[in-house]
């Protein structure tokens, strides 16, 4: 007798899970350890996985399994594991194959020429390639918005944070808009009436950077027997639960730079680390949408890591670290470097005030190019106006303003808006754990983070996908996303 | 109109090698990087990458796409291709599933529990254990047999020795052993009457040895854009021709052993960078069985770098990475350390004089076991027997015995003998070189490397699998493997 259909969609989607998870091994690789010389190589054995995948989730009887286990009787996590089932395989079945594979090489071909492109500060240059790639990112929307009865936007930004929706979105961004210039204009205006603070000096040998890094990523919980820290050129998380990849990189003239990104990964390696271990290699037990995964790592690089208490308690670890003396190494100082603000035209660079506002205008200007009601050679200039007007700056060149950015070159529409939805997450999650653990904050002076760590795989990591983020917010802090606690918080760091 | 029957094969089998490149950079990773805790879910993604390309080459279409290209008009070498083709289509539907999985599950087992018994040097405590491997092999190789028409050894032996014959092997290590016992006592008597050859003193620093093996890797042929030099507890060449990774294992009280164990890897990944890239990713584009490949390892370290000429040119090189000076630094000495001879227990500490006996030995009693001419019961005393008939050296237990080495309890049977042929491979292989090209042998005086390489990419690298290895040694050095040649190496090099 065959086994159920729920059950042998499980074996099909654990066996679909474990091939990404060698899809993974082969990108860190490529991003770690590769030779520039196994760079095409890699790129095929990563699409032959693809397509391996692609197939086993496409095949005719995967439908059918589907409605079968839909007419069975599950328990409600396997409910919801199946509804994860159907909209994955709902999503493969969206898209004829020769469009998916049209897409994937307009965004090979457009990444590539984008990195000269930026180098050479030369939009007009990468317009054509930019242009192949929105027409059929817009397609694909177009095929996935109708499928689930959404805007295409919607059905974009679906891949990154599911079942969001850009109207509640907008809500959100609105509210912020308003409050941000005139906030940053007073941030500015206390930071300018105050002593600037003193920079550490270096150099600063990657060797100590590096055990400083992993002192404290074994304080927070991060466990050497199940990942690793590396360096690349981008800084990401990758891995499996099991064997989370973390990785970095150095610049010996500013220890903070890295070492703030090494706490901010890790707060992405913890929760990949804290996943469901009974729904493993199941879609429900993988990480929620990007803004529950990037509150992570933001409730650890900004709520815990530059607040006071921690860098209390940081500042003489990094001291020692360093061999420092004097008055840059006071924590007074080190807390007031890590909460400088400061309007620059990078985002990667962006403090926590000034970030939402490049967030904004991103959302903004993709939404308005695959609407059709903005052309990309109206791009570089809508860029540069719309920073002005948030953050007050202009960007001499493209290379610092609209060409900045990977994503929208290599495929990525609709993923900008996380950024900011996982700040204001994190200062949501963080205020509620505080409240419902009084030990968290006093731990984090005393460098014990269990508290918080435990609180959050309690009510965070644990959950995997059973509910999605809308629902996991309001269970664990008694409302939706609400843009007053990330504003409250500002307030109480910015302006004290 | 679908693709022609045998366009369609070369697609799939063009697929399945990417999932093996895939796989090989999985198992680089296990061996080289990864934590610990990543070692079970690592086994999981093995196993899943290894059945989906088991059920690509085994699907009922590959059989009839066989039949149907067969009855087409090829190109010679395509002809070729499909003959290999068919041949792992053979194997791939000989086994029952059940059987291959049994086996593979058996070894795992063994395997396991063979490190402890390695370590409490208890044969008996494995002895259940490998009885199941042997069983299970032995069913194996009768299902092989008997698609193949030959013998349960032969059918083993061809895993990694395509179409050798045992038959052919006796005569040839009954040669060797007629030569070897008398030989080697007439070595260890020149020996004696000379001065021991005295040892450079360390501690030589890791780093130091990493720079100085790179340099000479480098000079060899070794291409760091396309391949990396590692560390595992077991050295290995693993990677793809685009990205050749080779590993070794450091002792900072002997430098030379490293740097050996660098260079006969480097002859490995040399063979593998150099494979035809008209034919990459088609099966008679891989490399030739073990002994070609082996053949390429120890022309590298045993014809060359063990050679005076080369000892000569990396003296300095030596000296100079570590800082040595005095006696033990000259040439001679260091030639002298680097062909010492001496009987071990150890086959992989062998010296090229010693280390067929550990062969022959080996290749006996597999043979004897799978014959079931012996039984398990009667292993340790004939392994210890049969080494004191070879080398006069009677192992004081079953660690420096028959628990030395993973192969039989990892199913590795019919492996054995490839190692010898390969040393013998690689001596007359190099004679032919040499005296093709005069310029190889001073070449090597002067660190020039270049005439050796460009003979070897010729006349073996670049003919990947296109004939098998019995052809191309006649082809290029005019006769079929012949003991006299390695013999008459050993002579000159040990009795002169």
């Amino acid at each position: 007798m065959p086994l159920p259909a729920y059950s042998q969609l499980e074996e099909r989607f654990r066996r679909m899970a474990l091939i990404g998870e060698a899809a993974g091994v082969l990108h860190w690789d490529a991003s770690a350890v590769m030779p520039s010389g196994g760079a095409e190589a890699r790129g095929e054995q990563l699409a032959a996985l693809k397509a391996v995948s692609h197939s086993m989730l496409s095949a005719p009887e995967v439908g059918e399994l589907i409605a079968e286990a839909e007419a069975t009787e599950l328990a409600e996590a396997e409910r919801a594991n199946l509804g994860e089932m159907r909209h994955h395989w709902l999503k493969a079945t969206a898209l004829p194959e020769d469009l998916v594979v049209a897409l994937s090489r307009a965004c090979s071909t457009c990444e590539t020429i984008w990195r000269q492109a930026r180098a050479e500060s030369d939009f007009a240059a990468v317009k054509p390639s930019l242009q192949k790639v929105l027409d059929l990112t817009r397609q694909v929307g177009a095929a996935k918005a109708e499928i689930f009865g959404v805007s295409v936007y919607d059905a974009l930004l679906d891949d990154y944070e599911p079942g969001a929706k850009s109207a509640d979105i907008q809500i959100i961004f609105d509210d912020l808009k308003s409050f941000l210039p005139e906030f940053l204009g007073r941030v500015l205006d206390l930071q300018a009436s105050r002593p600037t603070p003193l920079l550490p000096e270096g150099p600063f040998p990657i060797d100590r950077q590096k055990a400083l890094g992993e002192q404290l990523m074994t304080r927070l919980g991060f466990d050497f027997d199940h990942g690793r820290l590396d360096v690349s050129l981008h800084p990401f998380c990758g891995g499996i639960p099991e064997d989370v990849r973390i990785t970095t990189r150095y610049d010996e003239a500013d220890f903070t730079s890295s070492l703030m990104g090494v706490m901010h990964e890790t707060g992405h390696a913890l929760y990949e680390r804290g996943l469901p271990t009974r729904w493993r290699r199941q879609p429900v037990g993988e990480a929620l949408g990007m803004s529950i995964h990037e509150s992570q790592s933001l409730l650890i690089e900004m709520q815990v890591c530059r607040s006071r208490e921690f860098v209390d308690f940081a500042a003489p670890l990094m001291r020692d670290a360093f061999g420092g003396s004097g008055a840059a190494w006071q924590p007074e100082n080190l807390y007031r470097l890590q909460t400088r603000v400061k309007p620059d035209f990078i985002r990667v660079d962006a403090d926590e005030v000034t970030y939402p506002a490049h967030v904004i205008l991103r959302t903004r200007l993709e939404q308005a190019l695959l609407g059709g009601e903005m052309s990309l050679d109206d791009l570089p200039t809508a860029w540069n106006d719309g920073l002005h007007d948030l953050l007050g700056i202009t960007p001499p060149d493209d290379r610092l303003g609209c060409l900045q950015d990977l994503h929208w070159f290599d495929g990525g529409w609709g993923y900008f808006p996380t950024y900011t939805l996982g700040a204001m997450t994190a200062a949501q999650l963080f205020e509620a754990a505080s409240q419902a653990e009084p030990g968290i904050v006093p731990g984090i002076a005393d460098g014990d983070f269990q508290p918080l760590m435990s609180w959050l795989g309690d009510n965070v990591h644990g959950h995997g996908r059973l509910s999605h983020a809308p629902e996991l917010l309001s269970r664990v802090t008694g409302r939706s996303l609400d843009p007053a606690v990330f504003k409250a918080h500002l307030e109480r760091r910015y302006l004290s």
